[in-house]
């Protein structure tokens, strides 16, 4: 099992493998959805106008370093096309997107492997990985599933590394809203330095809507910006991705309240499993990566609570799981749910 | 202006310049995209499973030779990113599309000149571009914006000729369910044969879902087809594509029905417009050709009525036009406007 979110093949009550927005998709983003049925028998706006406008407004960056994707994943795609990379560097255990973008090219492949004496950061170490024959890094700030955030020290010296050496960063802010620290800590404001950064975010997550396909990158650099957009097919964002879009973008309100019942939920749920003698990596994300000998992911699917199983992530192995933050009524299931079983010894081999 | 559509730039109370199916959406498959909204919360099925028996059944091909895309455009750069071609081919006039697709391999490209004096249609005389440094043809049946179909015998000996000399075939059949010869007319039962044709299919016209997004191709060569998925972002299609795919397969009727209404409009349309002393090309889809030295364009404009302007349409030049078959009501209005216009002799320049 390569993703989590597999509940068409799985009988699933509860679903801890997806780790969208706990609050659910904001009303008006709903609103905008179903307004938008009315309009799909016309054309999406091929130029995304009032999106582009809405987007730079939000994220308070310019309108001509936005491009957007049906999905971050697509733009990861147009990117290796477009860059057409050689030698490509991906830390792990990490999002597993990233390779499989990395295989479409035919490019060598390069693995750097954060340890799990570090709680698997990143380390100063990784620069020995970025030589000259390197073209495309990819890296997660804050990485997934692990949910730790690079050190901004770090990422800085190493875009400047990556800048002299010519490597292009492409740099997955897609759970940074989460943090609270979206504001101090994106590399949004740092793109016209670093025009071998391009961030890469998308709305999948944040506004927990990863049925509706939408991403979109930044990036300071306008001829690569274009030979991007050269890749992607010209109608790629449906009138659902293009409304959907719009309505987020005036929930400034939403993501406060994002922010401080994910910090909430995630403490009462790591204090809880390691309580229950379940190691917790430490996370600024909404997930959490544990450690344990049960079985948890097969007996939590008995009692139909899907989890992230992380056995197959490179870099990772058996005894890994991955749990999505979720209200505060699900994760209290959750913790009773394992600690009865638990009590019961159903969850030992 | 490349494109048709453009109501998000321009004022406009009826579009004869996409070519969506007049009939509308489905009510069904409105149903569908409503009842969706509700489930963009999950990720979609990465598997499409029910898509999958759906669209085969309807299009009765094997469930393994179909890929799904975010529309065909998706599918059309997916192909070049995977097959890497180095010389295509492309008769003109034709969808702008593929010229899009093929600009972003690095490819050269060749373009084949249908003829006025033809009608612009396909002639024996494509097969001297179609030599062993060909690497991919782009064909359109029926073509658009012309409407006209490729002459069954001549499609068969140059799918026979290209699988000598090693030429992939994308066959775009988006507008074949238009004719009423779907059934007979369709290379989508000799795939087995001919492993060097890609038949591609679109949900956006002939259910009238452009803001949609959803698109199929059909392969008899599993290695090739799995190629063009490794060059797909994994989520490229959302729960709405899904819904509304799985509902427009159960519309057999509203097939039937749009075929007649399709013939007897587009019909009503031609003598019209001929007897108003503009040139008509013979069309079997659901728009029509026009040459006229009239200012069509401009004047319907002043009126709200956008068309499609052929001018910079490669192949083409200026006094060609395109306009869609639609209800009967505004196809009457159109006639009406047209024929007001040529009496206070606004058309002429």
């Amino acid at each position: 099992m390569r993703h989590g979110g597999d509940i068409y093949r799985n009988k699933v009550k509860m679903d801890f493998s997806v780790n969208v927005n706990p609050l659910g998709i904001p009303d008006s983003v709903k609103r905008a959805l179903i307004e938008a049925v009315g309009e799909c028998s016309k054309y999406p706006d091929i130029k995304a106008e009032e999106l582009t406008k809405s987007v730079a407004g939000m994220a308070g960056v310019s309108e001509d370093s936005l491009l957007f994707g049906n999905g971050a994943s697509e733009l990861f795609m147009a990117i290796v096309h477009a860059v057409k990379p050689e030698r490509i560097v991906i830390p792990v255990p990490s999002f597993y997107g990233y390779e499989w973008t990395a295989a479409s090219t035919g490019a060598e492949v390069v693995y750097y492997e954060m340890k799990e004496e570090h709680q698997f950061s990143l380390k100063e170490g990784i620069k020995e990985f970025l030589t000259d024959e390197t073209d495309l890094l990819f890296l997660a700030n804050p990485n997934n599933p692990v949910g730790n955030m690079i050190e901004a020290s770090l990422l800085e010296e190493m875009a400047e590394h990556c800048k002299e050496k010519g490597i292009l960063i492409v740099l997955d802010e897609c759970f940074l809203e989460f943090t609270g620290e979206e504001g101090s800590r994106s590399f949004k404001n740092k793109l016209a330095e670093y025009p071998n950064v391009i961030v890469v975010r998308a709305f999948t997550k944040i506004f927990a809507i990863p049925g509706v396909r939408l991403g979109y990158l930044l990036c300071g650099n306008q001829e690569l910006k274009n030979d991007i957009k050269r890749q992607l097919p010209e109608w790629n964002l449906s009138v659902f991705a293009q409304a959907a879009g719009r309505a987020a973008c005036e929930e400034g309100e939403y993501l406060k309240e994002t922010v401080s019942l994910v910090k909430e939920e995630r403490e009462y749920l790591a204090g809880e499993l390691r309580q229950a003698g379940i190691r917790v990596y430490p996370s600024r994300a909404d997930y959490l990566l544990l450690k344990t000998g049960w079985l948890l992911y097969e007996r939590l699917l008995d009692k139909e609570i899907l989890i992230r199983d992380c056995s197959n992530f490179r870099g990772l192995g058996k005894d890994f799981y991955r749990i999505a933050v979720k209200a505060h009524s699900e994760n209290e299931l959750l913790i009773k749910t394992i600690k009865e079983m638990e009590e019961a010894k159903e969850c030992r081999k």
